[in-house]
């Protein structure tokens, strides 16, 4: 079984922008992937994937804390300033909510900015906050026995959610290399790539010409096209498909 | 039967910005058509439709790959700048959603953007991802069944959907070629036709003193009229003809 | 009967910018006005009239099929940036939906910025796309008797309605003038007079110090000030007239 | 009885910018103000008074035609785009709702900008349309009984409102001077004074500084910080006072 | 027991800015505080303090009628443009509506901007109009009592209030002075004192270096942050403290 | 017990913005933090951590007091006018509500803008004010109870919640330091160290080249990603995690 899986994410992650979340579901854990894509605009953010409110808040908290620290992080400001960012969770029309995948939103947004890949065998769950904490989060047991399951060999987890994998049987585990973290950066030094694949400071380099015809900076809340309600369908009429 | 609708879709998509997706009904599959239009502007989008969140989240997230592609397809910076881009799902009046339609949303957009038609014999269903990946979808039996009823000659569908096909009965996909694809960029090799109809980089031109007047770029959610919710009417007032 | 009706209608149509369309009550077919009005202004678009979601689709729909095809209507492309535009459909307290009025807001939207008067005798129904396509609409049979009644002469339908026509009584339709189309220009040819009662280039100008006081161009969503939905009464207090 | 309200209507009209409307309630007619009034800006409409959508859209298709009709009631376009616009009716807990205020606030509306005061001793009810007609309402029996019982001289209708009159006892309009008026230019002649209290060409004069240190114009919908909703009150707690 | 409340009162009113207003509740009558604050800004007006729809336009009215005489007044009209101005009502967990609170409304906010305090011993109540005239309110009995038991001198209403305080039993109101206004000026003349404890047109005064790196003007609808609706609370989860 | 928790807060507070505020639950009280972030913009809010209606209006509020009074406080103008500041309220799944984070709302803010830390082993409850009072609030005993159990040895109370406190137990706050506060300033004087980590006029110090590229100021209500209501889910369809 994770033999299949592990190529699904392996592929999945190959560039920049993406990494591998864990989910709880009522039917047990499952992985989750972070996109995060930019292009050329003025400092828009828009969240898609049938995202609740919490998953939103959590996106702006990883924004915050990433603009907050670009500086560490050798981001350029004007990749704030004159990219827009889209983050996406597939699969589109399965809700998505509660704020644990905060950790992997802050490694899909570094990963983005930075250039750096997020490590392709690694999966991570956890929220944050943003002073840069990294807070415990619920289902930790299926989450990790779904990391396996997909091959995922290294997982991330809040040191606060240690009790909850000592808890876990051994054998479910076996062959998990299973690291805690306090802080978002010791988090991202576990997840991304050393290398980039190329250098930010070059790739959001902009001239000042383009600067001026840029025009201001956005000025709001993210983009968001989904109010997060079930849409209702009139009796009688046909509706397209939202099978997945 | 197939030949009536095989004009329709023939006609229905001679000019760039058209392409024919499938949908799956309770009671049965059916086509429908992406219509892509951009007129002069700055940068707006507007969904159109009766699209239900999952929907135009598909839209938004086709436009984000375009754009961070925009390079590899041959499209210039300025015609998402200084262009609007409406797209709209006819019947208006049937509610439709779903993420199923993403691959069809970017064959839509591309042509729009490098004038290169869709090919009017193909039609095509698939989720996608911003990192350009086509997920499975569902109903893929009664699309292809609708797909072959409204004489289309070629079905492109993602690569995990072929175990739905091979439980099809021969017969009922007899001559239709399908075709499955596991990234965007494959996709449309197949959907686009390889000549454009004009060339986009003169069409998408725009001097400097039109720049200047043409106002900071579009700066927030797309352009949507419609909540998606079903109008009430006040008993015993007449209500305009929604029937279609 | 006719001759009273046929007065109003006549009345009612004689400037630029107002069309005659059809529409379906539960009590039988109506005749119904599209109303456009331009002022000086950044491009925005107003709609009122209680118009629920999908007319107000169906508006947006037109408005960017006009902006597409603006120059071949010969239409200045300062007519959409520095002006504005209000469509409304009377009476203002009745609820109005549906996809069908959309060659009828196409009419009147080509009506005001070209200065072609829509021809008094005439009445349409039909619904658009954004490429130009007449889509069929229900109530056909209703909204005939309605134009008939009413005084019409000549009623454009759209190609895949005749089915319908053919089965309504000859006598009922005896007298009215039926043509149908199958694309918004066809229909526009039948609809609006040759001539324009005044020079849209000349009344569309505006001078370059005029253009710098204008401000940037609309940037957002439709003007509505209707969310669709019944107003609630607190128990007890009074409410003004919503009688009609 | 008349006597104590006249004076009311008479001081609540002495300057421009205020209409006196009729409403009709489920006890009966009353008759109601609609206020008017600028102030330095940049072309925003506020409504207020708990207007119920129909209201608000009626007080959009006013100024829309105020403003497309502005040079020939000689008011300087400035004052559109330097001047915010704000409309009230009192009182402000009693909800209001529907189209046939249109004459009045086309009244008041027309009397701020051309500084010519409504009649004092005139009432009015009336929907309009963009195209300047006077469309029927209801309730005509308890307007015009409201309006005498208030010492009002004189009431402008629809003129299809005519039978309505008719209808009423002679006795009970007796010394009420009825006119009807089928188009807004013969009811703005009824309505409002000849000589303006002042020019407005000097009023709404602005100098060349002035106008650059302005800003862009106004460029949305027009402000509404009521959504017409009651309000939920939690039970157990207090609440301030609604009653009048 | 008033001594208490006296001296909260005069200790909440000694800057400018703040006025004390009355109101009806179901367990009787209270006062309750209007505060204003400014600060550089952009025009933008933020109102708090769980107000229903009502009592924001009440503010918004307040707000048009103080700009609309800022001559008179002799406020700037800088103050408008370049500050932002915030109208909080203690305490913020309690809903509070209704329109009585707009003479203490407009006192707080002519306060703010003329630098006048508000008298520290006066309480008012009264509903106001876009054109200066003071309506009645209910729960006149209440309040007055209320204004009583908070050690209040001297009471402000408005002049069709009256009948309602000749209803009170005189012993009930001794030693409590209430005046009754028709129009705002009036009321203005009775609550604000005669000195400013600073100059207006100093206070706000502005560089032109500083207007034109100011912004655009504010430009929508007044900031709200409460939807005045009550918030859900999903089953089985923590809320944080509500009381007061 | 209080010693895990101690290590805790002073961990989580060790960076300036960071405040240490006081829950009621049903279960009892609790701790909950107060995080403020800021990075380069144009003056936008953004609210995060579930917060409803009030809790956002507390913030509204703690934000205009330090404005209002950034002189005192030795902030620089442009601190609020080219940076955005961020609030979140950890954990982001639990709802927080409520008025008496106000006094931790503007320890926060006055710590992130002045650098100066908040004192590590104190909490804080309390409503404000505009005009900087501090109001009661409700659950003291729970939370001085919550604050000895987290290991804090200082809290800040208003006057007005004297008399709750007495009612406390003498051994139930043995060793905790207990000051009341009846004013803003007296509070933040107890609450912040004296000394700033780093020179805030160094900090937010921009050139004039940077505000050119600026753009305007922003513009409207705080960036608020949640509506406070829970997220419906659709039945049969997983949801990711919201637990914690
Ligand atoms: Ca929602
Ligand atoms: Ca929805
Ligand atoms: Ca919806
Ligand atoms: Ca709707
Ligand atoms: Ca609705
Ligand atoms: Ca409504
Ligand atoms: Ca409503
Ligand atoms: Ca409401
Ligand atoms: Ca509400
Ligand atoms: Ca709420
Ligand atoms: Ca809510
Ligand atoms: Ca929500």
């Amino acid at each position: 079984g994770g033999r299949k899986y592990f190529n699904d994410v392996a592929e999945r992650t190959e560039v920049p922008g993406v990494a591998t979340g864990l989910a709880w579901t009522p039917v047990g854990g499952d992985i989750l992937f972070i996109e995060a894509s930019v292009s050329r605009g003025t400092g828009k953010m828009t969240l898609t994937g049938k995202l609740g409110d919490v998953m939103r808040e959590s996106a702006q908290a990883a924004q915050s804390w990433v603009r907050a620290n670009a500086d560490d992080l050798g981001i350029p400001a004007d990749a704030f300033r004159y990219w827009d960012l889209h983050v996406h969770v597939p699969a589109g029309a399965i809700p998505k909510d509660g704020p644990s995948a905060g950790v992997a939103m802050t490694a899909a947004l570094t990963s983005i900015y930075t250039r750096r890949r997020v490590r392709h065998d690694v999966a991570m769950t956890g929220e944050i906050t943003l002073r840069g904490l990294v807070l415990p989060v619920g289902g930790i047991k299926e989450k990790v026995l779904a990391a396996r399951r997909a091959g995922i060999s290294c997982v991330v987890l809040p040191e606060k959610n240690k009790t909850d994998v000592d808890e876990i049987k051994d054998e479910a585990v076996e062959g998990l290399d299973v690291t805690y973290v306090k802080r978002i950066p010791e988090a991202l030094d576990l997840l991304l790539e050393n290398e980039a694949v190329e250098d930010p400071a070059e790739l959001f380099t902009i001239s000042d010409r383009e600067k001026q015809l840029a025009g201001p900076p956005s000025n709001g809340s993210p983009v968001v096209v989904s109010d997060g309600d079930p849409e209702p369908t009139p009796p009688g009429e046909p509706v397209m498909n939202r099978a997945r």
